[in-house]
């Protein structure tokens, strides 16, 4: 698969591709949002942001951009994939404003959307749509953010009253870390353990009013604020605690669990873990909106960092006429390229994931048909590996992006400082990355026949070890395409060019599986030695379980780049997609070389010559670095990135001085001594 | 080496070891600076955090703590290891003040001490000390940070008015990022080419002042603000340009040339390159500062989270009583530990080069005797690699604490997000790192001989490979000891234990020795290539070429911690500390594990066994993690985490919820299906 690169490539062949399923309302975004003022604004107060960013969320409201997942007869569009896509392209502005809008429309309207009744939908959807009524997702405690089944609030049914109790017991389990909490949500959906006829079922939701009109907290609330944060100045993160605070009974969120009059509890799902990963699944959304905003603010990043490496220059060489470009640099390369090439293959592997989400949702919610809970689970499994795999690639590269930048990298007016402290906790919201890891790894354990969409730790994951279960790698989009490609590998080793697609497949394929297979038997053996405590029969290759999900993950994301390859027609744009996708893949198996060399999957020559080809495909792609950032097709006036203004100007004005100085041709700035090496020892 | 841990050790045994020679120092910032008002404060404007951190820095100046390294006849000590010590001891408080006071005291006075002669001293040095005089460092352009070689502010000399003519020719010739620039600074050492009688005698510096009494900027200076930036808020950094600004003859630091009446140039240095990092070596100080500021910073981050992982509960397990504190989990474990030994190691090499550096310095500036030059190299080069070294290994860490403590994290009142937007640029000041470690492997290339510590770039490290050079590893202070035990490792590979310190000295030997050699072979053969650009004789082996210093600078880190242990009079502390080396050892042979398998030093089979060893580390150490950071001796007061004061209260209140709703004794939260796993497949 060795590709021969034209000289250029023209980006809307690429910007097509990547724009995919929801091409419509990524256009629309970038002509509607095209305003200045939906750019970040930098050096501002708490105070000024939070202002500004509650403006431009009822702003938002009015543009029809966030309404795209709610139901038709409210005014939305009833597609999830919009919803999420809208998000996303949210992501590249201000990402207070994005995650403001993904706490208003996708947590606190996709909860009473997707976990309530019509009657919650008649009364409130319009208004949570318009942005008259600001609303909170309390889900998360001071005391319990991973293990939300262990969440401490309570809420107990009383029948004299007819109205629920509900109640903080101690500071461990107020609400905290709640967007739209310390400003400006005037009712939130809280999630507590349920309690009516003395009994526990579990964790619901109930819609309870927080603030009155003029925006103080109710009686029984009291409302804390998180304070200043590392970045998202524009969210106010808040604090909530309920001293025995009644809620009616209507208020309960009760689509899969009912109170009656009486106090008797019904829900057509029976087991109580059951019914609680169910309601968390249909929530899925906010996970898939975080690690795709995760890929637009890299994607951004990346599109600063390589325009800027493409005019500032930093040292002379012997026979040149000017400094280099950074970008000429095979160092400066290897920092941002294969990151370059990681965020073409997530974003295809979101697009693949955004496309499964709305298929599942749209046929259980619009078209009423029953849920097909493996794929159910198998969506929530990508989703968590996807979210992890995309904010961590968004922490590391954005860090990256900062350093090549220098010290322009650290003043705000650069924009990556913003960029780096915004996204820097989306590796731990809707969901800590390492647990969401631990989830894949469950899934895969498991086979997704019993892996609830748990956050959970060791102690529940115990069962899994039971499962007789066979090693197979479930499918992704391009399974057949993959299966073709790796069964067309030639059988001798040695003659198998590193770039052979098939090739780099078969290596991750066996990869996953052998882990896999190596994590189940370590599994069985613990749990087989007397005297081993049932902790450490997991702890001991927790190390283990997470490598099998990373190698799952890689996997998938390898096998989504090349379904999005297919879907690419222009055949310069095709071949600079294959050759970008060698190095994702390439760079990926050499991440991991002692692996595959442990594994006798690498000879240590054939590991020597990966990172030869590596380089290689650096120099065949360094012509094409701008052309794949301007793939992103990103606005200029998104960017907001002062040295993407002045740079080239400052460069210009340097060379002409320098011009002006050489009266004979001469080269200022070249004091090198001419290289003269006599051949090798 | 195996080694057999005691229960409990006592940390001040620890503390003692790595307080080293400037223990004293130390000691008295614990006391001297143990008041609330030196530790950070969250959430001010950019405007309150300068006014509180100028405050800060005049009242700093009255402790004598920052005089330490200026000569006894201005008050000073002359002991330039306190004073880089006593910076280091302020990174444990505001990171703003202590790179506020590293700019006054170690940049713009360090300049003024050590590039200027007796009437810069008698004239100036009083009031510098006393912060009676703010000044700046001004050597940064906004075109060059890199290759300060080529800034282009030019100084031209006039014999006719006995002035400098101080000149910014174009906005890229501007200097940048100057602290103490956009509000405090009065005077200015400014770096520009110096021309005199036509003639171009490089980078020198004047003394030069930039506001007057009320504050305004002089005629011909504009001073501009670089605005708000990712952190150090405290800090006023701004931009200088000069438009013809007249300067005294006298205001020249002429120790290293200097500028006779007529305008006739002298200097005892007479090749210019030599000259110039001459001039930029003396002033290693700083650099040897933002590498022990930066050890401090992580050690800080450890510290919160090392204790937060101690008492944070989150998921059962079965049969355990209460949720599973975080440090229990082994992955949790690999996050902290490895790098925790890390930190140990740096600390312990940190410590040897304050102590080189004051050695090389008392010599030279105290005593008079003459630059060793082959040692002051190799200084430089030291301090390149520790910084670049300890700088990420900070990046990276603080990371991983902010991460581990999840949302708690993010928000300031726990310290973290603070600690990482102020020291991300450390990876960037004092030199970008990747051009230090371009400057380390220089010297490794050419065994020290020709290479000044420029900060180049492949043009000029051209005349590098035609040196025939024996590839012989220098000195640490460890050496006699390192070579001791290396030679009394077994020939018999299959019979080694991994926790051998001898074979783990060995590995890291052969792979700085292999990397070395291979790099050379490289340069030579390209260099012989007809055809090549000299720019890609370089830049094609320029990966090879950083993983040199890399392999150098994590060798010189084992050796010091070796040298380090022997320092440790305790048998306790002597085999924890021996075992936190094999930990740090063998993670980093784990961690590039990949090229030992490719150079036949590993088989597969022993690298499994090192991912094995490692975690059996993890669990030998675990009991002691809090113990290592009390090691760490960091008054409580600085810490300023609001989790480690509430934390364990809310833990322990919610124990007590659960005991008293607890009758029969039952685990109400373990809701855990019994393990139960058949024998293996």
């Amino acid at each position: 698969m060795t590709s021969t690169l034209p000289r250029t490539v023209d980006p809307s062949c690429l910007r097509e591709v990547l724009d995919g399923r929801w091409a419509h309302v990524r256009r629309e975004a970038r002509e509607q949002l095209g305003d200045r003022r939906w750019a970040p604004v930098y050096g501002e107060s708490v105070q000024e942001a939070r202002e500004r960013v509650t403006r431009l969320a009822a702003e938002l409201a009015t543009t029809g951009r966030v309404s795209l997942g709610f139901p038709e007869q409210y005014g939305g569009e009833a597609d999830a994939g919009a919803s999420v896509t809208s998000i996303e392209m949210l992501a590249f502005g201000d990402l207070s404003l994005m995650v403001k809008a993904g706490v208003q429309w996708g947590l606190f309207g996709g909860a009473v959307q997707l976990l309530g009744t019509q009657r919650h939908h008649d009364a409130y959807l319009p208004d949570i749509m318009s942005f008259a009524l600001p609303g909170c997702f309390a889900m998360t405690e001071t005391g319990h953010g991973s293990d939300v089944q262990q969440l401490r609030t309570t809420c107990t049914y009383d029948p004299a009253t007819q109205t629920f109790d509900l109640h903080t017991p101690h500071e461990a389990a107020r609400k905290d870390y709640i967007g739209n909490a310390a400003a400006d949500g005037r009712m939130a959906v809280v999630f507590a353990q349920l309690v009516t006829q003395g009994q526990r079922q579990g964790v619901h939701a109930w819609l309870v009013p927080i603030r009155d009109e003029d925006g103080n907290p109710l009686p029984g609330v009291t409302i804390g604020d998180d304070g200043p944060k590392a970045g998202l100045l524009g969210v106010d993160n808040g604090r909530l605690s309920f001293d025995h605070v009644r809620v009616p009974r209507e208020m309960l969120l009760d689509r899969y669990g009912q109170v009656a009059e009486d106090g008797t509890y019904t829900s057509s799902i029976e087991n109580e873990t059951r019914r609680f990963f169910t309601m968390l699944g249909t929530l899925v959304r906010g996970r898939v909106s975080v690690g795709g905003s995760a890929g637009a603010a890299t994607r951004m990043a990346l599109d600063i960092a390589v325009r800027y490496g493409e005019v500032r220059r930093q040292f002379t060489a012997p026979g040149r006429d000017r400094e280099i470009v950074l970008n000429d640099y095979l160092v400066h390369q290897r920092k941002l390229l294969p990151a370059l090439a990681t965020s073409y293959a997530l974003a295809f592997a979101q697009e693949e994931l955004v496309g499964t989400m709305h298929d599942i949702q749209t046929a259980v919610h619009e078209h009423g048909e029953e849920v097909d809970e493996a794929a159910q689970r198998e969506l929530e499994s990508r989703a968590a590996g996807l979210k992890a795999a995309q904010t961590w690639h968004a922490t590391r590269t954005i860090q990256t992006c900062r350093e090549a930048l220098g010290g322009a990298g650290y003043l705000a007016e650069n924009r990556l400082p913003q960029l780096k402290a915004d996204t820097d906790v989306f590796t731990t919201f809707e969901g800590d990355n390492t647990v969401l890891m631990q989830l894949v790894a469950k899934g895969l354990l498991t086979g997704y026949r019993d892996a609830f969409g748990s956050l959970d730790g060791w102690g529940r994951v115990a069962f899994v070890a039971d499962m007789v279960r066979e090693t197979v790698l479930e499918r992704t989009a391009a399974r057949a395409l993959v299966t073709r490609l790796v069964d067309a590998v030639p059988g001798r080793e040695d003659v198998l060019p590193l770039r052979d697609r098939g090739w780099q497949l078969a290596m991750l394929e066996f990869r996953e599986k052998h882990t896999l297979e190596g994590a189940i038997r370590r599994l069985r053996r613990n749990a087989a030695t007397d005297g081993m405590e049932p902790f450490e029969v997991f702890n001991s290759v927790q190390d283990h379980v997470l490598r099998t999900a990373q190698a799952h993950v890689d996997r998938i994301v390898l096998e989504a780049f090349v379904a999005g390859i297919e879907r690419a027609a222009d055949p310069g744009a095709r071949a600079l997609l294959d050759t970008l996708c060698d190095l994702y893949a390439l760079s990926t198996i050499e991440a991991d070389k002692g692996w595959f060399l442990e594994h006798g999957r690498l000879t240590p020559a054939r590991s020597k010559a990966l990172t030869a080809t590596v380089n290689a495909l650096l120099r065949e792609l360094r012509p094409h670095m701008v052309t794949l950032v301007d793939g992103f097709a990103i606005p200029h006036v998104w960017k907001q990135a002062a040295v993407l203004d002045e740079e080239a100007g400052r460069q210009e004005a340097m060379y002409r001085e320098d011009l002006a100085a050489r009266p004979g041709g001469d080269t200022p700035h070249d004091t090198a001594v001419t290289v003269a090496v006599p051949p090798g020892q």
